[in-house]
């Protein structure tokens, strides 16, 4: 009894490990896609090429979804710290649940759809007549690229997340 | 004791139902999405001008998405049965929400990355100079749209599955 005490415990601390892990990768997400922008080095008396991440909505959903999941996942570490110390709880379990599921939700459609958006700034398609953007503004297409790692990473400890408390409930 | 016992079987029967509900709602939406097509009632000498939903990756990707989200939810069945003669059963029910998790980000990539570009179709972005395609396949862009519903219910329901396992989990 003394070991499956020992083992959820175990599970919560690593339970907690993996929100800060989260928290890093969320939040560097947001920053790093935030802070983007390239203005190109030539322009015309009436026009300066510049691209900035709100230009394409989707993107601005991206860090405004990163900023929302990286808040609930550092108010969520104090529930986190309880369950090392209170390894039978269930309520609090099933409530932890329920919001990574949501969070894992929110957090995919964003990286998602930002995904979908950066792959068509990259490749363009004919069909449509959409152009590859990436070409002209190379700098700007690589930091959006790089800066859906962070997301993709806090989706994945989300499903671990959900598996290890699904996993706390079980050992009760 | 008997009392929870029946409350168990009903979280396990409600868990069935809403697996059958989730693999119509996949199912229609690969349906829906997989059949779209418009051909434009005018034509030059060299170019007939049509839309299909391969024409755009994204939309390809959320048909095969879906297709394998339904496979796995027809494939869960049995499992879900399993839990409701065996009420206790602790491991099934800890496989059932790993997969379960697993298949809301899949579900729930394809559905955002499809909404984003139906989003595109719509709008356009005027920063990237992409049009909105929509104001020529007027019926292509309503059939796209409507597809996704299927598949974001479908992300709904797979929550609620989540939740549901832990539930059982936290009753036993």
């Amino acid at each position: 009894m003394l070991e499956g005490r020992a083992a959820s415990r175990g599970l919560a601390v690593l339970d907690l490990i993996i929100r800060f892990v989260a928290v890093v990768a969320t939040v560097g997400s947001a920053i790093a896609m935030g802070t983007t922008n390239q203005t190109l080095p030539f322009f015309t008396q009436f026009l300066r090429f510049k691209a900035q991440y709100d230009d394409l909505p989707t993107l601005t959903f991206f860090v405004v979804v990163n900023s929302i999941v990286a808040a609930y996942l550092v108010l969520s570490i104090p529930l986190s710290i309880v369950h090392i110390i209170r390894s039978r709880a269930k309520y609090s379990r099933l409530v932890l649940v329920f919001f990574d599921a949501a969070m894992l939700a929110l957090v995919t459609s964003a990286a998602s759809a930002a995904a979908a958006i950066v792959y068509l700034a990259h490749k363009g398609n004919a069909r449509a007549n959409w152009f590859a953007i990436c070409q002209q503004f190379d700098a700007f297409c690589e930091r959006i690229s790089s800066s859906l790692i962070g997301s993709f990473v806090a989706m994945a400890l989300l499903v671990v997340l959900i598996v290890l408390s699904a996993a706390g409930l079980a050992r009760r």
